[in-house]
C-alpha cells in the first residue's frame, strides 16, 4: 500500500457492529481494511463486553470486545458504518431497537453503509430497503424483495450510500467498495 | 397418558424437517409428542445423513439422522408437518427449493403445519403467509408483516391449518396444538 493510500481515510471515523454469532471474517476484514486506510474504527454492540464470533455460522471463532455500547454513540459522529453477517449475529443485531435506529439514521443521513451476507436483514429491519437495489446472502432475497428492494446476485452492489455483498468470498470487493465510499464521503 | 390418548394419532404420518443448526428441543419435543400420541414421524432433510443440531442457537447439541431426503418424499404422503426453528437451521431449510415447495404443498393442501421460533421464515419463503395470522421468534415479525401476514405476540396461534409459536418456552402449548390439529385432521 502506498503512503497516500494508507492515509486516504485519515480523520474518518467508522462504526462497525458486532454481536454474538457475527461471522468473524465479515467483521475482521472490513475493520482491518478501514484501519489500514487510516480510519478510526469503533466496535459497537448492544452493550460493552466480549461477544463470541463464529466461522461458517456455527463454529466458534475469536472473542471480540465491544468498545462502545449503542446507548453511548450517535450516528452523526461517524463517517460510515459496516454491518457484518453471520446468521445468528445479524438476527441478534436486528433485534436491538437502538441498533436498528442507528442504522436507519446512517442510511438516511447519506453516509456510506456497507452490509454483507446476512447483514442486510438489519437494513430490512431499519426500513431502508424500499426502492433500493442490493444483494445479500441469497436466503434473504425474499425478505429483501418483500421489503420493497430489488435483489440482485452480484459480488458487490453500490446503490447511492448502500454497499452490499453476498458472502465471505466477496470480502475483497466489499472492503474495497466500502473504503472507496468512505474516502469519497470525507473528501 | 390414557390408552385412548396414546392412540389418537394411530395411522397418522407426520413429517418433521431438520437441518444443520436446527434448535434441538424444537425438533425433539414435537417429534416425541407426536410419536407418543401414536403417529409415525419421518425426519426429513435436504439429504440423508447426520446433521448437527444446536442449543440456544450456537452451542452444539445432538446429531440427528435425516431418515428421508426431500427428493424421495411427497407432501401428499403426510397428515401433518413440523418446521422447527434455530436461526441457522431455519435459514438453511428456506434455502432448499424442494423443502420450500414441500412446505407450500402442505399448507395449500390444508394439512396441519406447525412452525416455531425461526421456523416461520420457511413459511415466508413458501409464500403462504399472506393474509394469515401467525407468531414467531419476534425478530422475524418484520419479515412476516412484509410478506403480508399479521404478526401477533402469543404463545401459540392457530389460523386454519397454520400453527405457530415464538420460542422453546412455548413448546408445551405448541406440541399440544399440533397434536390436536393432526388428530382433528385424521379423525
Amino acid at each position: 500500500m502506498s503512503e497516500s493510500e494508507s492515509q486516504r481515510l485519515d480523520g474518518a471515523r467508522v462504526a462497525i457492529l458486532v454481536a454474538e454469532g457475527t461471522e468473524s471474517v465479515e467483521f475482521t476484514e472490513p475493520k482491518t481494511a478501514l484501519a489500514d486506510a487510516g480510519a478510526d474504527v469503533d466496535v459497537i454492540g448492544s452493550e460493552t463486553g466480549n461477544v463470541q464470533t463464529v466461522e461458517n455460522d456455527l463454529q466458534e471463532a475469536e472473542t471480540v470486545e465491544v468498545e462502545q455500547a449503542i446507548d453511548d454513540v450517535s450516528a452523526d459522529e461517524y463517517d460510515g458504518l459496516v454491518v457484518p453477517g453471520g446468521t445468528v449475529g445479524a438476527d441478534t443485531l436486528r433485534f436491538d431497537d437502538e441498533i436498528v435506529s442507528f442504522v436507519t439514521e446512517h442510511v438516511e443521513s447519506g453516509t456510506p453503509v456497507g452490509a454483507i451476507c446476512h447483514g442486510p436483514w438489519v437494513l430490512v429491519e431499519a426500513d431502508v430497503v424500499d426502492s433500493r437495489t442490493l444483494t445479500s446472502y441469497p436466503s434473504l432475497q425474499t425478505d429483501i424483495r418483500n421489503a420493497g428492494g430489488e435483489w440482485v446476485d452480484e459480488e458487490v452492489v453500490t446503490d447511492e450510500n448502500l454497499i452490499t455483498s453476498r458472502k465471505p468470498d466477496d470480502l475483497d470487493a466489499f472492503c474495497e467498495a466500502v473504503v472507496e465510499a468512505v474516502a469519497e464521503d470525507v473528501a
